[in-house]
Parts: C-alpha cells; sequence; structure tokens
C-alpha cells in the first residue's frame, strides 16, 4: 500500500496515499474499533459537519482570517461532502472517545486534503492549507461538532417525518375503510362499550400524529446553536462578531432558522436539546409499541383470538406448525421499539455524565440519536407498507361480539340507574342470556323505549360536536 | 368500632360509621397495600378531582341531569375538598390497580357522603345521593380520572416552579458575586482556557432556567383533557354537548385553560402528556446531578482536590475521620436525580403497556409524576438554601491555576500557528515552564505582543454581543 | 417542649430532652427532608445495624478497647433494637447525602443514649459513653454501614422467600387442578398446538421457583462483608485482627455465614453485590410481570376477549359500566414490577456514579433494595390471595378452541410432510373446514391413521422422560 | 441475475441461483431492514445453530427419522458452518419479527441446500433434502433456535472471558508496580486518609475478577436448554426421548454440558437466564464505567487536577487547544458502558412483554446479548492496552498530598479521641498548620508517640490477615 506521511503532537504515522484522512483520524480509527459503525453511517452528519465548515470558512474570508483562495477551496471541499461525495473518508467509529474531537478532525482533514488537492497540491502538503489553521479556524470541536449535530439532526428529522406522516394517513385511510364496522370497545382487556373499528385505527392516526408536532418542536430547540463559542464558549481564538455572523451564513447555507446561542458557556456543555430529542424519539417508540400490541391483540386467532382483523401475510410463521401466519410486522415494530427506548437510556446516561465545561459523552449521545432516527424510519416504513395498508376486517367477528356484549348494559344506567344496571350485567353473565332479553323479560322498559336506549349509533360518537 | 352496612355489586361490607368513604374505597384499601402511601399524600390530585366532580355537577345541573339541590350539595362538597378538608378519607394505596377506578371512586363516596351530610341524611343512605349515579354522572373514571391527574399535575407543577426559579436566582447571585474570578475552565477534566467562576454559576442558573420553560411546555399540553369521552372516548351516557360545557366550566373552576381533546378516542388511552411531561422532568434531573456532580467536583479536598469552591458545612461528614466535612447537599440532590429519572422509566413502562381503549397502568404514571415534583421540589429548596446560597470562593486557587496553566498558550494559535503552538505546549509540560516564559526565551513574540495575546479579557468573553 | 443541648464539630444544637437520637441525627433530619420516608421505615436494616454495633462492641472488648461495662450496655441497648424497641428513633430520610454517615451515626448515638440511661446517666452526656469513641469504636460509617446493609437485606430477603414459595405453591397447586383441561397453546399469540391449562399454571410455578434460587444466590454473594476495614478498607484505627474477630462475632449473632471481603478496600466501594441483588429483583419483576399479563389475556373477555379463566371478583370494576369487573390485581403487581424494575435503575445509575474509594450513592441503592423487597413481598401476597387461589377455569371454551383450531394440523407434518400440512391448514382457514374433514375428504388418511396423528395424549407431553 | 423458482405456503419468488438461503430467508430479507446488521454479524450463534442441527440430524437418524444419507449430509453442512464457511448466507437483520423463526429458516435453508449440493443435487430440490422436512426434523423454532442462542452466548463468553482476565491482570500488574507509591485516600471527593496506588489498581484488578465468575455462572445457566420441547414444550412431534437424546449428542459436539431443562414449557417461554445473563453484564459495565471515571479524575491535570496518574497519550486532544490531550481511552469505555447497560434495558423490556407460551422480542434480546458482549471485548482490550499498560504515576504529587493532608488526623483518634482530633482538623484547615505541629505545639503527645501514631504503614494495611 503506498502511504504519506504525516506528523501531529505525538510523532508521525504513515497515511494511506490515496486517503482524504489525515493522521488524526488514522490514530481515532485505530483508538477505537468499539462497534465497527464508522460516521459515515450517517450522512446528515457529514453533511452538517461541511455546512458548518463552509460557514466558517466564508464568515472567516469575510473576517480576514483566511484568504479568498483558500475560502474558496474550503468551500468547494464542503459541497463535495454536502453532495455525498467522500464519505467513506469517515472511518472513526460512532464511538469514540474525546468529545467528538476524532470525528471534527476527520472533517478537518478530509476537507483539507479535498481543497489541497483542488488548488494543485499533494494531499498532506498542510502548509498550503491545514486542517486545524485554516479549516478549523476561529472554531473549537466543541463548539463545531455540537452545530453540526443540531443540523444534522434536523436533516435526520426531515428525511423521518414524511415517513410517520405517510404511515398516519395510511392509519387515517384505514379509519375512514373502517368506519361502519362496529364493534366493542375494550378497557383492561375486558369488555367496554361499542365503538367502530374505524374509531380505533382513526385514534391511532391521531396519536401519532401529534408526535409530528412534537419532533418538529424538538428540532426547534437544536436551532440554538453554540458555534462561535470555540473551546468552552468564552470564544477564545475567534473574532468578535463571529459567532453572529458564522450562524448567519450557516442559516442561509442550511436553510435552517439557526441562532447563537444566547450564553456560549452554557451551551457548550448543556446537552438539554439533545435529551428533548431523545424523549420525544421516546415517546414516538411507546407509542408505535403499544399500536403494535394493539394491531397483534386484534389480529390474534385465528381460531382461539379476538380475531377482528387480518394483518396481511408476509412470511410463514413457523418451522413446524404449517399453515401459521404470525404478525411479524408489528413484532419488528416492538423490537424497534424497545430498542430506541433503550436508546434514550443511553442519552441520559451520557448527558447526566457530562462534567463542568463539556460532556466528553457526546458522541454516545449523537450515535443513539441518529441511529434511533434511521431505525424509526425504517420500521415505520415497513410497518406502513407491509402491514397497516392491507389490513382488512372481519365484519361479522366485530359485529357478533356487539350482540353477545354484556356491555352495552351501561347505556341503560341514564334510564335504570347504575344499581338496576349492574343487576341486570350480572344476571346476564350468570345466565348467559343478552341484556335486551333480560329487560323485556323483567319488563323494566317497553321495546321502544330500550331500542331508543341502546342506540348504536348514539354510543359511538367520538368527535368534537360542531 | 361503629360501623354501618353499603352494598354493592358483590356484596356488602361494613363500613367504619363515621368513615366519608364507603364499600367501594373500601374493598379498594384492602385489596392494594403495596406501599403504604395513601392517594391523600397528594392534595393536587385530590383538590383536581374536586373540582372535576364540582364541574360535572353544575354541568349535570345545567343540562337537566341533576337537581338543584343535590348538584349545589356536591358543589358544597367538592369545596370542602378544594380547602384541603377530608383529605385523610382518601385512602387507597397510590399503585392500585382498575385504571383509577378505586381513585375515583374514592372520590365519588367521599362527596356523596359529605353532601349527604350537608343535606341532612345519614352516610351511606345513597338513595338520596348516589355516588355514582349523582356524584359521577355522565362521567366514567376514564374521562373522570385522567382529567383530574392533568390538572392535578399543573397544580404542583405550579407549586414547584417558584422553587425551580428561586434556585436558578441564587445561582445568578452567585454568577454576579464571583464574575471577577478568574479561574481555568477544563473539559474532559483537563485543564482547557480560562474563564471566569462568575460564568460558571451563570450557565448553571441559564441552563435551569431553560427547564422552567420547558415545564411550562409540559403543562400546556395537559390542558387538553377528555372529560366528556365518558367510557371510551365514545360519550356514551354523556348529553350532546356536555364535553364542552363541563371543560369550559372546569376551565373556569380551576382558572387553567383547559379544552376538550379533539379527538376523545384517542385521548382515553394516550399517555402521551404524561410521558412528556416525566420526560422534561428527567431532562430536568439530569441537569441537576450534572450540577450536583460539577460542585462537588469544584469543591473536592479541601488539599487533594480542586479546591476552587467551599460549601457550607452542614453536618459532620465522618463517623471516625474527624474534621471531615462532605458535600451532602448535593449528594442528595444527586439521588433524588437519580430516583426521578427512575421514575420517568416507571412511566415509561407503564405507558407503553397500554392496550386497545385504555391503560390500567396509569395509576402508577400517576403517583411517579406527582412524587418526582414532590422529590424535586423539596431536594432544589434543599440546594438552594442548604448549599448554593452559602458558596464562597477560593479565590487563590482559582488564581493560581491559571497562572501556571498551559492552556492558555491556546491564545497563541492566532499568532502562532497550532503546530508551533503545539510543541510551547508540550514543552511546558515536560520542563515545568510557564507558556510565557517560553515564548520570550525562544523570541516568537515581543513582551508586548504576548501581553496582548494573552489578554484575559479577551479570552473570557461569552455573551451575545451588541 | 424540653431539650438538651448537644454539640459537634459544627457547633452546639438543641436536641429533644426523651429523644435517644442526638445532634448528628437531627442535623441530618432536618438537612434531608426528600422522600418523608424515614430508615426506620426498614426494620431489617436498623436489626442489622443494632447486630453490627453489637458485635463491634464485644470484639472491642476482647481486644481491650471497651471496658466490660461499656460494652455490656452497648449490647444491651442494641438488644432493644433487635427486639424492636425505639425503631421511631431513627428518623433520618431515606435518601441522604453523606454515603450513610448520617444513618450510622443515627444507630450509634440512639445506642449511645439508650446505653447511657441503662448505665444511669443521663442522655446526652456522652463523656460517659460516646457515639464515636465507643460505639462505634474501631469501625467507620464505610464499613459498619454496607456490612449492615448486606445483613439486613438478608434478613428482608427471609421475610420475602416464603411469600414467594408460597406463590409458588398455590400456582402448582392450580397446575395439578388444572391438570385434565386441554386447551390451544399459543405462540405470538396465534394458535399453536394443544396442551392443558394445568401445565400452564405449573409453567408458572416452575419459573417463580427458579427465582427463589437466584435470590438466595444474591443473600449469598451478600455474606462477604467489609466491617474491620474502617474508614477506606485499610484498617485504620482497627486493632490487628479485627476484621476477622468482628465478622466471626457478627456471624455468630445473626447466624448468617459472613466471612470478611478478601481485599478491603476493594469492598469498601464495590457495589457488585447490591448490583446482583437488584438484577436478581428486576428478573423477578419481569416474569412476575409477564405471568399477570398472561393472567389478564387468559381471563379477557367476558363475551370479546379469550375467556379461558376466570379470576376472583375483588371490587366492581368501573363507575360507570355496570357489572364490570377488572383484573385488579394482577394490574397492580403489573404495576409494582414495572416499580421494581425502575427501582433497579435507580441502582444502576447509583452503582455506577461511586467515585474512588467510596460511593456517596449508597443510600439510595439501600433504599431501592429495600423498598422493592417491601412491594414484591406485599404484592405476592395480594396476588396469591386474592386471585391465584380463587381462579377457576372455563373448561367449556377451553374444549371449543381445540375441537375449532387449526393449529393440530402441526401433528400430522411427520406423516404428510410440512408442504402438504400446510396446503391443508390454509383450505381449513379459507373455508371454515376442520382438518380432520379435509383430510379423510381428500382421502390422506384413514380414520384410525388420523385418530392416532391426532391423539391428544401425546401431543401435550412435557416433563422430563423419567 | 440468474435465480431459480422457490415456493411456500404464500406463493413463489425468484432466488439468487448461488444462494445457499431459500425463499422463506429471502422473505424475512425483505421484510426487515431495521438496523442493517444481518445475523452473520455474531459467529458464535452461526456456529451454534449449526451445532444444534447437526445434533438433531444424529438423533434423527438414530431414531429412525431421517436416512443415513440425508443425515450424514446434514452434518457435512453443518461442519461447514462451523468452521466459518457460508456466514455471508445469513442475511436476515438481527431485529425481525417472527420470534427467532427467520433466523432458524435461515440456517434450515443454508443447510439444506449445501447438503443437496453435497449429494450432487441442485439448490432448491427440496424434494430430497428439504428444510423444514429433514434439517428442522423434530424440531421447532421454539426449541432450535433458544437452544443455539444459549449455546452461542457461551461461545462469545468463552472468547470474551480471556480479554477480560488479561485486563485484570494488567491492572494486577499496575498494582505491584505503584505498591510503594503513598498517596490520600478519597472518600465523597473528600480527603480521607492514606493508602497506596497499588492498593488503588489492586482493589481495580479485584474488582473486576469478581465478574469473571459471575459471568461463568451466568454460562452455567445457559446450560439448561429447551431442545426437543418443539413448539411449545409439549414435544409435539418429537419422537419419545428425543430431548434426553439431542441434548446429549449436542453436549458432545459443543464440548458444553448441557441439560435438557427439567420443565419445556416453561423453559419455552422463559427468559430468565438471558435476563440473567444480561444483568452480569450490565454489572460489569458499571464496574468499568466506575473505574473509567477514577482514571480520569486521578490523570485530571496536567496543571488544574488531581495529578496522580499519567495516562498514555492516544491522540492529540483538541482541534484549538494545542499541547491537550485528553483520557479519550476510558471516555470510550464509559461510552461503552453506557451503552451496554442501554441494552439491559431492551432486554428488560422484551423480556418482560413475552406472552403465553413464547417470547416473540426474543431476537432483539439475541442481538443485544452478542452485540454487548462483542462491544465489551472490543472496548476491555482497547482499555488494556491503550490505556491501563501504559499508566504511569507522579509520584511527587502523591506523596505531597500525604504531607500536606488533614485526613491523617484520623490516626490520633484512639490516643486522643474523636471530639479533641476533630479540633485539630479544623484548626488546621483554618490556619494552613499541619497536623503534626499542631500536636507538637499543643503538647498533644511527644514526638516519639506522633510518629508512631502516624506511621504510614499502619494505616494502609488491607488484606486479609494470615
Amino acid at each position: 500500500m503506498n502511504t504519506r506521511i504525516e506528523s501531529d503532537l505525538l510523532g508521525t504515522m504513515e497515511v494511506p496515499a490515496d486517503a482524504y484522512y489525515g493522521i488524526q483520524t488514522l490514530r481515532a480509527a485505530k483508538n477505537f474499533q468499539i462497534t465497527g459503525v464508522p460516521i459515515a453511517h450517517f450522512p446528515e452528519l457529514i453533511r452538517a459537519l461541511a455546512m458548518v465548515k463552509a460557514a466558517a470558512a466564508r464568515t472567516n474570508q469575510d473576517f480576514g482570517q483566511l484568504s479568498d483562495k483558500n475560502a474558496d477551496a474550503i468551500v468547494y471541499a464542503c459541497q463535495d461532502l454536502i453532495q455525498g461525495l467522500h464519505h467513506d473518508q469517515f472511518i472513526v467509529d460512532v464511538i469514540q472517545g474525546g468529545a467528538g474531537t476524532s470525528t471534527n478532525m476527520n472533517a478537518n482533514e478530509v476537507i483539507a486534503n479535498i481543497a489541497l488537492t483542488k488548488l494543485g497540491f499533494n494531499k498532506g502538503d498542510y502548509q498550503h492549507l491545514h486542517p486545524n489553521d485554516h479549516v478549523n479556524r476561529s472554531q473549537s470541536t466543541n463548539d463545531a461538532y455540537p452545530t453540526a449535530v443540531c443540523l444534522g439532526l434536523q436533516f435526520a428529522a426531515d428525511n423521518f417525518l414524511p415517513t410517520l406522516i405517510s404511515l398516519k394517513a395510511s392509519l387515517e385511510e384505514k379509519g375512514r375503510e373502517f368506519a361502519h364496522i362496529v364493534k366493542m370497545g375494550r378497557t383492561q382487556l375486558q369488555d367496554a362499550v361499542p365503538m367502530t373499528l374505524g374509531q380505533e385505527f382513526e385514534a391511532f392516526a391521531v396519536n401519532l400524529g401529534e408526535d409530528v408536532d412534537r419532533i418538529k418542536e424538538a428540532c426547534a430547540l437544536l436551532c440554538e446553536v453554540n458555534l462561535g463559542g470555540t473551546a468552552i464558549g468564552t470564544r477564545i481564538n475567534a473574532p468578535a462578531g463571529f459567532s453572529e455572523a458564522v450562524v448567519q451564513k450557516l442559516a442561509t447555507i442550511s436553510q435552517k432558522p439557526l441562532v447563537p446561542a444566547s450564553n456560549l458557556v452554557e451551551a457548550t456543555s448543556d446537552m438539554g436539546a439533545f435529551v428533548f430529542f431523545s424523549s420525544m424519539l421516546k415517546r414516538l417508540a411507546i407509542k408505535l409499541s403499544k399500536m403494535s400490541n394493539d394491531l397483534r391483540l386484534l389480529s390474534s386467532g385465528p381460531r382461539t383470538g379476538l380475531g377482528e382483523i387480518r394483518l396481511p401475510e408476509m412470511q410463514p410463521g413457523s418451522s413446524i406448525m404449517p399453515g401459521k401466519v404470525n404478525p411479524v410486522i408489528p413484532e419488528a415494530m416492538n423490537q424497534t421499539a424497545y430498542q430506541v427506548m433503550a436508546a434514550d437510556m443511553a442519552v441520559s446516561l451520557a448527558a447526566e455524565s457530562g462534567q463542568l465545561q463539556l460532556n466528553a459523552m457526546e458522541p454516545l449521545i449523537v450515535y443513539n440519536l441518529f441511529n434511533s432516527l434511521k431505525m424509526l424510519k425504517a420500521a415505520c416504513e415497513m410497518l406502513e407498507q407491509r402491514c397497516i395498508r392491507g389490513i382488512t376486517a372481519n365484519e361479522d367477528i366485530c359485529r357478533d361480539y356487539v350482540e353477545r356484549s354484556i356491555g352495552i348494559v351501561t347505556a341503560l344506567v341514564p334510564v335504570l340507574g347504575y344499581s338496576v344496571a349492574s343487576k341486570l350485567a350480572r344476571e346476564a353473565l350468570l345466565t348467559g342470556a343478552t341484556i335486551k332479553e333480560l329487560v323485556l323479560q323483567q319488563q323494566l322498559l317497553t321495546e321502544q323505549e330500550l331500542e331508543q336506549a341502546l342506540n348504536i349509533e348514539k354510543m359511538i360518537f367520538s368527535q368534537k360536536e360542531g
């Protein structure tokens, strides 16, 4: 393998000649071999890093900190990354020590070497354009990295939300499709009162829809960035006014309404916005899991379960039991949800362990947030396309449950009172008679009164009244 | 013990004659003896339940569902509870099966019996005023209980937020008091660059201040209630228009901007707002824990630690080591924070386990949210009054660190470049010389240039400019 | 209120004249008011502390560190506590800073004052018998407190295990009672193959029985104690040989096979045995929750659920739906299990945050372990007595499920092959025909062959073969 | 792409012609695209699956269920997998619905096709040797899969434990190397009493060593397997005696002391052994994290921290601060530990969600256990080789701390009493004098008495006395 020699504080190393990354990236890649997942796994983060570097370059140019030539070269290099080129050069493991320095240096080195190439120099000729002195100019890992994370998470959320909205739309569609199917509602797994199957799916849709808003709010909190605070938020080595200017530039490049944090010292060590973001992913995961549990309950059977709905059959369910088909898609959704809930715990542990002016565990937070978004996107697509859209209803079973149910006795409480109705329910349970039979037999109501009291339409009204 | 006989669906029981609660409460109290903590432990919940019942009574009266006399009696009874009377009658354990039915029936029974007494009847004479038919009229546990929880949590938050704001103010005050004390910032526990001790405390204040806003947002989500949805959100047994009317009435009584949920079926089983609320408490706990860790680090010593600050001495620290004083207050804050973080996990587990039209585990969520708020309030008061206000600085130590530090070499990067500065830092570390000495000795800068580059004021600027 | 004056390192305070606790306890009680739960809530911990102090007194006497008179007085005082007297004097909050020092000093002071009284002195006359110099002689909080916790947890486990074993026995009893009831097993909530209801309950029993062993193993790990290590495990201020002697004495007093830890420095900061203990409680909680979920599933209905079993009716289930009875006891068990799982997280957080020679968060660990044991004991008693023992089976439903099931086709795989059997299953599902009908109709097997293949007895054999 | 046509219950699909996997694997690979990590990521699991299939084939042969030719072909195919061939054919995502059926069918299909090739048939010619009828003969996913997991985890643990033992040995080595360096111990980050740096590292070693035993115990629990229970533990479709025979065969093949579970119904749904295993990994993670925290504390500085030790320098620490070197290796260990702790939560969530006769979430448990082991192995190797082995001590700083310390006053308690010693400590703190100076000045002890009392050797004795 052809190599070039690079050097740093700790000595020299041979770097592959064709690598755009440099010695610090290589050291980090050797130091951290924990997960096998490189940061290139999260292209939104790479894109965001490139935007930060481009914004810094232009701002440094404006402040006289960088020559036009070098600024242009850096920006051109960043554009390559933004367009998705060279992401394979981001080789550092997602779990890494150093509070993100290795990720930042990976970006600095790759950008410097692309830029050097564009300027006609050899890779590694850092005297012309240096990863630290030029690409990282007026920045520290401690402001550039979290700013890129704030931005990259917004890109990843932009990528995810249409998936979630589409899932919601498919649930709404099922809500409409099943609007006419009356069934029994259940509370605590015990027969309650009638509703429609459409209402059940509509509720799923509404439930997920709220989290679209919550995730947007989480993104809004990520718009406050600490770029320009440099090492610990005191702006050391950044020219006066740099923070405001570079964040404005970055807002323009990224098309996101970024603003500088009002207190940069606080913002440097604060993980609050990430904890918030993670909490919203956990909230969504809890909802997706609850819905998957419901889908599995409602489709349980075919002969010994509730059997109200049928999920599309995606694969044979058993290596031994012929004909068995299992609810594998909701099961995979459940497991994804549990993994996301667990990821939130990793985020909490990491966030709590910050010390003084920085949180050294930030890379773990970053990994879990991007990974959760990625898994949720895949799982929501799976759930929508391989399950929700193909769900069909067993109308006969649904209707039959209503007719056999004791729960409709509830509708008689306003006319007969809770105590009398309780006795009726009890008798129905013990004798197997229906409520209707008992009421008429005991002449508690006329047939007409009974019909009116047990009007299903009246029982299943749930919308806000106009 | 004098008793009276009450009966329900399952038979009869002897209830203490002077008890305002009734048979269903008594059954529940016997069934659930898990924690020993009764729901009376959370007076805000009792007050909120009473408001819900009062609002329902007045609305039932307006809709012709309740006589004026009975409505008045119920409202009078509720006012007793709102004023804090009879809370000892709420005896059901905070961990209870039944999705809150026992808590709701505890309220229904206590209110019914207070009302009966006011009307001149005996306790238990439910033919005149019945817990279910009158107090619970047009309601179900499944709407009345979560609505009360949403309201009660807002009261508990109202109670907590001034404590948090006061803690923040004390941190700000320390920020001002220590504004002139220059010290070394640390990242990853390694020497970084200078800052002031005031900036450090100001950052704590800003950090907590943000969570005042987050908790208010969490309260805003709790303003959407499902009262009027009755059993499963289909409004069974509630007159048309009841939901809108009763929520408006409750908003007036409680002085909270409550609105009916737009989809009552969804709202009945949704735990999303509680998960959100819990996440915000966890977020705050993480921040409080990180700050407590920092306080313990900064005050470590007295002779073998960082020793930058002194915490007020609250108690002898050791049964064997004389003169030892430990940071017991931040330690108790840490532990409270861990307990709150764990409570959030209980909330998550409970929220995920909802099934179909209801979440039977809601009482566990309720317990943990109220309990976390209660513990956080106590711990924040403790932290402010027994620690923060009495913190003093060791100015000499702080200054000495800056003078001995190598980290100020960072300020030379713009003039000398990263590589030259790295070599200086290395030499300083190995020889024990200061950066200033080395720069002058190697004639890298004149004394005047050096002074200008190492101007501390320039290094520690963190506020938003302009 | 009559008071006496006591003094310590930090000054003087007025202590209630009749209090056995002293100034350090009072300071701690004022400092920590987080949960409102005093350490007296856990009598096993108080008893264990008293045993440690008694063992230390006798060993100090043997080593010439304590006069016979003082040693006797201390031991008499400890016996009072062991017998359950004066526990109300243990007033410090369970969440406390100081790594247990306040709990240890609470014990030292209470024992000193009881002993002083027995010797004819006034409370507070510590010149005759001093909490630190005599009761705490040759000890530190850092060895006496964790040793007491190790011992107290074993007592609490001794208290809990018979409850768990009794619950197991009731499940076995149900296993025998239901041994003849054939039903369909379900995997992934889909019809699988036949089994008996007895097998299902027997499996619950076996499942819990394993955890009796696990908890005993957890107790065995707690037998290695660090008493004699004093402040940090270096035995400072303890006479040579003290550790071995005092642990042997404590083993005799407590009737537990305690041994000194092989490395006392390690043992002083190590929380491993507590993490293990907590993990075993979590494991049990997970199993209890899974079983409760199953009980709720199997008893779902009465008309729209699985309906295989009936739980005893413990209380009316709804404030609005007459006759509804809910599975409130398993629901309360579920919630207890979630709380215990969350407590394990608190233990993990606290254990991870130890620093250098001690873990300051040990009181939180202690609180959660004792509290979890207490809740589990209460909940298991509840589950056994108010649910398991009264469960009855719906034999008709169980049998009906088997007859209607498609899952028995599995038994034909060895004779017909997986592919042919799959086609049969499919046809049965689509046509509504039974497997038997189809096999005979298609002349795949003779009636006799079919009977033999579908022999239920052969299908449900699960025991180890003799 | 060349393809072949395969069919199953749900229809036909084109499978790549050269693929050893078949239609069911392909369906699963399309259905589940959540993590991008295929089960091939865990070679120990693949090897274990192959051993299960080989043991089953031989036992089926013995029981007359399989021809010699087919049994031989299957066993040859399994040997390929055991030797590491064809692992790339295991393409199903680690997060998958179906309770492991897809993993089991992936194995069945790959083995069938390798065997077919060996027998001279084409891939997909299942009439000669069928994935279900032959490879999966007398098995179900529900026994074959968990049995393979139990076995594979033991292989993975075998792979991990030498790493852990080696880390322990390096810590012991440092313990010996630093045995002569006296330093101050710290409790609650406050100065305590003297110890040696060697004791500190020895304690780390002992602490981790205990977990070698715990993990071995966890493996022992995994030796009880449910192979032979088939679908739900009732042994349906397995010949009488099969379970005992096949497990014995598997024990021989795998060289692990496997035994059949005593109750196969219980064993089929029980996740207890996995929860135990996960808890032990969490316990170890907690210890590794605590140790990493300590290493970072002890090496904090170089000028403004504790500075007792120096970690080897692995990479430049900052993009802005020249010369800064951070404790990146322990930081990466911390993050790995947090991820493992979070994985334990995913395991808990999945374990709790089992229903009736099976736990459908088992694949998530499997993923997290194997992944945690893999990460822990990598991180422990990293920690040992890139950190522990290169640690050096700052002897001067350690000694200086002892000399300046007030904590040695503790050693005077036996001669002066706690109260007098407390006053000395206080005076030393306020005046800056040393304890020795004060004692002599106040003539509390003679110089000789003082020397004897403050004998460092006596203070730092921690081993079990012989």
